[in-house]
């Protein structure tokens, strides 16, 4: 038994059970869908959420009467009898040349099938009604608004509880949803789609990871450079990477008789900066970095709040070496790598794992040929994933066109992967760029390219940090540090004292016309470091009473000593 | 006598000189340009600057003889036989149908006029040749390359120097020279016209001036956000933008449905992030901005250098405030601003001075129409620059079509003057985006909007710098801010020690296998602030030598000292 054909039956034992109870309702269309089924209906009052606890139970009580699912051809005339007072019904019935129904009990729907034999198909304890929500008559917004009732549906009891439990986790995790409580970025339908806008608290975690990258990298021996987010066409064809991308790449745009683009990438960017003066084998490694703005065209479906975006920022990076510096520079990029992600409060092996991606040497169309090329690359990326005795995995034909790489698979709390951070190498750009360096020798030789992120997608990395952590970020990034909670009006101007103290937090005072209780319970919502409670006896002992996040109540201290404890958790960044 | 007469008849004298000392050239065309002429010539051997002199005394030696200038009607034979050796005047007499000669003594030109009648008119002290250029004939590369002289020629002798002392300032000044010299940014023609590209130089002096305008802000009650670079055409047609911008926006871009567009101004974004939440009087003034990037197409003949860019970051900011609120706000706006302008070593009445810009409200096409809110704002302005006691001027016709503003005007090493910063009072954009706030009585009221930004374009405020300076930038600007010239290899370690000690400095350690002496005179050149010379004695003392940028060698001091003496004047930023 499919479990499609399932869930479908299951809208059908929902409709017949809202017309048992309501019997003036009329029926929309009730079709399978991811995970459960749907049913849409147009009724004199919107449901609520108690009713659907009603219906659930009458559902259970239908399919208690072993009800059958018995499929007949009608003619156009008998459907529209038996529909007479189903006007969407009959609105269905137009497009139909010979229309069967479905019937069950007292119930007959107009369907095509499949469905289950009987009741005894369908388990009572796999099945759930989530929720309701309005939905225009054939998805069109002109037309009416119907009430859709959501169900979910699976193969066991086990699985219907997993999935349960995996929804709340979401709800505490995914990151759409904290991004809205902690109110951290919001979309708008005038600017677009995929093309968030962070708000000020939203912009504090971006910019303290763009700082962190930026300066540990600069200590890393990076330069840290700006060049455009457009270009001309020309630039990306003559890398070679237009025919590849040009698929996820924006329109061209015409202007004066150049044709600009925005960039789907860097690289050919850094290296018109390396090829801006000559360089000797002394100069090498070049380390070129820069928090780069892409720009690529996502289908619309497959947009996904901070991880799928049109345009995101990328700390991007391209190290210009010798042959023979490869192996130590990817090195040092898996060691900055590791920093970054210990630093971020993730674990090899529990948040993500390496996947080394090969090409495919019969594929000369994907993949760049010169066989030699590849198995030397192969194996250096091989070799330093050995040497950090790092378990990894091997996948066909996950390579860049220009060479194979190294990817840094994140896990999402659904236990969904996506690529954070990658190490690719290049043997095919310096010839395209026509880059060099002079040799020992005096002679002209081409440099191998390492394209490289440390800290991936700032976007993405922000989506990843925030389910994984469920909202509650460390110190160091967290939009506003402390509160500080005077209990009456006269404690506020103690608590603006401490404020100006801690002038290197971010702290805010909550001086609201609220109960303290209110103002805890909120801060407890907004996953607040810490909560400051000043009062009398705070005042008095030059103290604060300290509410800790996930610790509640961890008594009163000096101030002095709190800010002590919290300047060493900022400096940690743990 | 119009000026641009006795430049071209310098030309002509120019090839008199020319055809006398080097009988075989072939003469192009020799027209009068700006500040002078140029004539361009077809020779066996290309000119030298020694050339130059020789060909400049001849010229003094024809003006001595006092030629005239006749004008002769010829018919086209005669024309071709006196221009038989002359290929390229051949050419254009093709194209004449009453051919015209001016005879000056032995030369004679094929030439429309007018001249001057003779020699007499021609000041021969007030002209120069300055420079030997190719220049393909007609401009079209597919001709012969030819040798292009160019001159330049005034009404006295005085007109003359002040521009050779103007040019020779901006060959110290002049932000595209500096840029090229110091290293600090390049352009590529792989990547399009007015698309810089910084190098890793350029860089650091870009990212000390945005962390220092964006603390300074987030210290003055601004929120720092980041919108998106593009967004749909429709969000610039429901602010009214795209009417007065659409000449100088990039076209748009079908993505799905979506039209998109690379954003010519920040303001629309801002707006949107407000719009995500209700707001209430208490929450206001809000201060929303952003280092935002900005697109317009300048067209390429305006393009110039840093000044005028295709892309560009702006210190943007909206603040959106309640009307009788809006005084304070423009003052601590222009408070901002000045204290920027002293940080950055600009003097006002020297280096800038202010402009108040008012709209026509006769002009209901440019202006948008209402004309009690233009005096209302109008009179706002006025008052906060009457009040900070600071001279302006006022120009009528230069408001934003939303609301008048005050400008902030920077004038460049040559006295050119270009708008840095900006504060604009707009009563139009709360209406159009239906912004609002709940005031005390619980109504909806309609806030003001100030567009402002304080520190300007980043890569226009990076050029003013330049020139102002003539590239030595202050300490906390400076790419490299000390070099350690170990005299010999044995004291590179030590040079290596300082180096460590001075981590909170950008330091390089010289130690290249080149003279004393000429890293001395690179550093020059290259306007490092402090060189430190160390060798025998100073490792005995823990010392170092030290070569103030500006002041030469101002002796040796123990380390601690400079380094103490160093981190003062870079936390001053002077």
């Amino acid at each position: 038994m499919k479990i499609e054909t399932v869930r479908h039956s299951l809208a059908h034992v929902l409709a017949y059970a809202v017309s048992e109870l309501y019997p003036g309702a009329k029926l929309g269309m009730g079709p399978a869908i991811e995970n459960g089924f749907y049913y849409d209906f147009d009724l004199k009052t919107p449901f609520s959420q108690q009713d659907l606890t009603k219906i659930e139970k009458k559902m259970r009580d239908i399919l208690g009467q072993n009800i059958g699912f018995k499929k007949k051809a009608v003619t156009k005339a008998q459907a529209k009898k038996l529909f007479k007072n189903q006007p969407y019904k009959l609105e269905l019935l137009k497009e139909l040349k010979e229309p069967t129904v479905y019937e069950s009990g007292k119930f007959v729907d107009l369907c095509a099938g499949p469905h289950v034999k009987s009741a005894k198909d369908i388990l009572a304890d796999a099945f759930k009604l989530t929720k309701i929500a309005g939905a225009y008559w054939k998805g069109n917004e002109k037309n009416k608004m119907l009430t859709r009732v959501y169900g979910v549906a699976f193969g066991s009891k086990d699985e219907l509880e997993n999935y349960l439990k995996m929804q709340e986790e979401a709800e505490k995790r995914d990151h759409r949803i904290l991004g809205k409580k902690l109110g951290l970025f919001v979309f708008s339908d005038l600017v677009g789609k995929g093309l968030p806008l962070f708000t000020a608290k939203g912009s504090i975690i971006r910019r303290e990871l763009e700082r962190f990258v930026v300066d540990e990298e600069i200590k890393r021996g990076y330069q840290h450079v700006y060049t455009p987010e457009l270009a001309k066409v020309e630039l990306y064809k003559k890398s070679g990477h237009y025919p590849y991308y040009k698929d996820s790449m924006y329109p061209v745009m015409m202007v004066d008789e150049e044709e600009l683009i925005l960039r789907p990438m860097t690289c050919p960017h850094h290296f018109q900066l390396y090829a801006s003066q000559p360089h000797s084998y002394k100069d090498l490694p070049i380390r070129i970095a820069e928090l780069a703005k892409q720009f690529r065209y996502e289908k619309s479906g497959e947009l996904t709040g901070l991880i799928r975006v049109r345009s995101f920022c990328l700390a991007d990076a391209h190290i210009i070496c010798q042959k023979d510096q490869a192996l130590d520079e990817i090195n040092n990029v898996l060691g900055l790598i590791e920093y970054v992600a210990k630093t971020l409060g993730l674990e090899m092996g529990v948040n993500y794992r390496y996947r080394l991606s090969l090409g495919d040497r019969k594929d000369a169309k994907k993949y760049y040929k010169n066989d030699a090329a590849w198995s030397f690359a192969e194996n250096v990326l091989r070799k330093a994933l050995v040497q950090m005795k790092s378990p990894f995995f091997e996948a066909k034909r996950e390579a860049a066109f220009y060479g194979p790489k190294i990817d840094f698979q994140m896990k999402n709390f659904a236990g969904k992967e996506d690529t954070a951070f990658t190490i690719q190498y290049d043997f095919v750009m310096s010839k395209r760029f026509n880059l060099n360096y002079a040799d020992k020798d005096g002679k002209d030789k081409e440099p191998v390219i390492i394209h490289r992120s440390s800290i991936g997608a700032i976007e993405r990395t922000m989506a990843f940090l925030l389910e994984h952590y469920a909202g509650a970020l460390p110190l160091w990034l967290s939009p506003e540090q402390v509160w500080i909670v005077p209990i009456g009006a006269a404690h506020t101007e103690y608590a603006r004292k401490i404020q100006r103290e801690l002038s290197s937090f971010r702290v805010v005072v909550k001086d609201e016309n609220e109960t303290v209780g209110k103002k805890i319970r909120e801060g407890e919502l907004q996953k607040i470091p810490y909560l400051l409670i000043v009062g009398d006896k705070e005042i008095q002992s030059q103290s604060v009473a300290v509410r800790e996040r996930g610790k509640g109540d961890t008594g009163s201290i000096a101030l002095s000593v709190f800010k002590e404890k919290a300047a060493k958790e900022l400096a940690s960044k743990k």
